[in-house]
């Protein structure tokens, strides 16, 4: 039997760099993506590469001055216990009182950066309106579900199982549909009586075909990710009621997160603020285990194990 | 056998009224929607009553001060010989010279606004840019693609046949996609080697869904029409490839012309003045006949058998 795991020895820094020892690894639906080949919106990970994953850190040695060792700070180190860096890309963090590290990849990483620009920029969310959000239960779709009411709108999350569900009304989502209980369609007529101004939609597939019944006049389709459809051997199945843009004037947009990336500043003071507030929960599923566990962990998103924002800390 | 067609008195205006004799007839492709029960953006036209349809024709008799005998009109008589109106919605004509009454259905009428208004404001066409258009030897099709060229686009065209592509580069495509031949993506990727800015889609299925793979960024997918999939007898295909709107950070939008409605007279304005310069030309398919030929030439719109505005010129 082979491994896919290498061990190496713990690199040096050269000068101008930092060597990290990763402590948290996040765990996103977009590493699925990175592993295929073909056009995107990133280059692909090549076999043999190191897995591309975001993550924190604590820098063990530096021989650049902008990292003091011993300091604790945020990269794409990838799925790795040690990074050796020039520092781009890394960005150090003072973690705020009461916050969980997790935090940091999480409502305050590029999951909330997702769901704040998604949300808010490409879904120009307005106060008043109807909000459908699929994957409500994941890290993206709890933040967008909590901004939504922050910003005065009617929410409605999609989520599977009774457990989720229950989790999605206690952060404050006025209704919840249960795909897992099979009528999906009726579910979604009796939440949205007045149909969705806005659809932030994970998942794809059924949920998404569905939910272009349900669209307001003028409604803004916010396409994050089609989580259902990443592991499809065959073709992503299409959503075949799109022509229902026609009929409601809506559009369906597509968006990457990192063209935001000088906007980050601005959602981030935002976000600490409704943390600060407690109108904000981070909410969390971190793992500890071993580098070699993160495979399993990773196949967690896609059969709808977890609940919030997935994180491997990393056991030593 | 019976017939579905009824042989009426010619009607007498009540006050207020004017009768007209219908003498051209607007074949859509909307039409074929128009009979589907179901949410749309107009209420069906059901079993019993008349065929919606746009139409010229001319006052036979006035008892409306707005409308003199012998004035030719535009409105939505219907699929029939003659028709009584209180002037709702009705619109004197008159024809300027060298232009055929078609024109006024066709490049001055729905079509012309279609396509004028989805390619500018809902496509936001800047000079430079790429414009794919599918059905492009159509009525709105060949006008997309004129309109595109007198603003400073390049314009590829989708059409089925040789005869069709010729006429399309007569008009002044800069190249055309003969679907017919059966190598669609690669015919695709020829053309478009910097990507579409705009894709303006009026055919749906395949061409729509091979078409998003050629996405720039931040392309915007104007959805007209699905004109392959309107008489599919099982459920429309939708575009597999939907997620190549994120790999783009592109926009599918879907509009419906009515709500130009109080911009059509600026529309109407700039058009004239590119057919008097002659930068412009109307495409159209008369075809003279009774009206009981009317399901058939229909029909023609979605076998591939016209180019141009298909108009039904009545025979009396």
């Amino acid at each position: 039997m082979t491994s896919n795991w290498s061990d190496v020895p713990i690199p040096e820094p050269a000068d101008g760099q930092i060597v990290a020892a990763v402590t948290h690894i996040s765990i996103d639906p977009a590493i699925r993506g990175w592993i295929n080949a073909g056009r995107s919106y990133i280059a692909p990970v090549e076999i043999g590469e190191v897995m591309r994953a975001l993550t924190l850190g604590v820098v063990i040695s530096s021989r650049n001055k902008q990292f003091a060792e011993g300091g604790l700070v945020h990269g794409t180190f990838g799925v790795a216990e040690h990074a050796v860096s020039d520092g781009a890309g890394v960005h150090k963090i003072t973690p705020a009182f009461g916050l969980s590290p997790a935090t940091y990849l999480g409502v305050l990483g590029m999951t909330g950066m997702t769901a704040y620009f998604g949300l808010l920029d490409v879904g120009r969310l307005q106060p008043g309106e109807t909000v459908l959000v699929s994957g409500a239960a994941g890290a993206v779709g709890t933040t967008v579900g909590q901004i939504a009411k922050i910003k005065g709108a009617r929410v409605i999350g999609v989520a599977g199982g009774f457990e989720k569900c229950s989790k999605l009304i206690d952060l404050g989502f006025d209704a919840v549909v249960d795909y897992k209980r099979g009528d999906l369609g009726q579910q979604l007529c009796q939440h949205t009586p007045d149909r969705a101004d806005v659809f932030f939609d994970n998942v794809g597939g059924d949920i998404l075909n569905q939910g272009l019944t349900r669209l307001a006049r003028g409604a803004r389709l916010v396409i994050c990710g089609a989580v259902s459809q990443y592991h499809n051997a065959d073709a992503v199945i299409g959503p075949s009621n799109y022509t229902a843009l026609l009929v409601a004037r809506a559009s369906m947009t597509g968006f990457v997160v990192f063209d935001y990336a000088e906007r980050y500043s601005e959602a981030v003071a935002e976000m600490s603020r409704w943390l600060a507030d407690r109108r904000l929960q981070s909410v969390e599923d971190t793992v500890r285990a071993d580098i070699e566990a993160f495979p399993g962990i990773l196949a967690r998103l896609f059969t709808g194990a977890n609940t919030g924002k997935l994180v491997l800390e990393l056991e030593r």
